[in-house]
């Protein structure tokens, strides 16, 4: 059985697929577009307060932010439960909880 | 039950809440973060082909990307399932199958 | 006579040309080594107030921002002090004083 | 006498002022204004190569690059030639000509 995430994978490809965009899609352009729509989604903050941005904008750049990183994911292969768990773990050894609780340090100023 | 995303969330705020980060992570800050990460993951292909990228780094910053985004994805009770599928929809009649096949250019160059 | 740019700009492509480095340096490379740069100069800024940031560490990211914008400028002829005067006629198009003064909304919204 | 580059930066700051537009321009946003169009800049390469950008849309984005990069300078009264080429002598510690010449390598895996 598909879990969820696949199944939204499956369905962004479809997408692509009817378009005959896979010829596009090589991973330096996706990494290019992931780029591009993560500072539109910046965008939605520039010269506001955290709170001042407008919702709508925020929840269409970021299934385009989506879009590109599972298309990204998909092209090598990358279970996104995995690669996360497993940086979840390197990031607990790089900011113990002893040391990083309340600070906003990078792990080498810690 | 959960859902496979949920899931995923919920150890990343764990992460984040032994840690006592959620004080620094309003959605300005988050947006500014998975911008940067996005473009560390872009590094792994600059003056390279898009064969040519370290695929372990690819997984790191991947990872560190979808982090990001599913803290601010989170910061405003979005469905990412939901707002995918609501995007490829509005996507779907911006590049209607018959004028963007095999096409690269913008929807309003078509 | 030389202005102040065009020397910058030699100093910048003389350190290129004794590394053969310009085999590397099309412009979609560049354009992806800004934005890069950019990025880096944001991360002085990520978790922090616009005043907690560390000075040496803009010093440098903002030089490889500009090492890279002047290496596009030059590859496509483009003189600086032309373009920014053109961008700010026609801005001054798009934000009459009247309207924009003291407002951050973008031009179509104004 | 005034340098060329602090006439454009005295040009800019006339049509910032004009509009009352310094209380925005807090290096924090500004930094975020600067990845915001380079990426837009990256974006005139997107799906394409190298050589297929639209040069009249490079120019506009990178006078806006440019105009967001002066104004960080600015804040900080950075002089940019000085800036500059205080990181090419450092570059060229990291990246010697013997080691670096034809390679696409990083300082530390020269």
């Amino acid at each position: 059985m598909k879990t969820e995430i696949e199944a939204i994978i499956e369905k962004i490809k479809a997408f692509r697929d009817e378009r005959d965009w896979q010829q596009f899609h090589d991973p330096k352009n996706l990494a290019i577009c992931l780029t591009i729509e993560s500072s539109e989604l910046l965008q939605a903050f520039l010269w506001k307060n955290a709170d001042g941005a407008d919702v709508e904008k925020i929840k269409e750049e970021l299934a385009d932010v989506l879009y590109s990183a599972l298309l990204i994911a998909d092209h090598y292969n990358l279970n996104i439960k995995d690669i996360i768990e497993a940086k979840l773990k390197r990031n607990a050894q790089k900011y113990p909880v002893e040391k990083a609780k309340g600070s906003n340090k990078k792990y080498d100023d810690l």
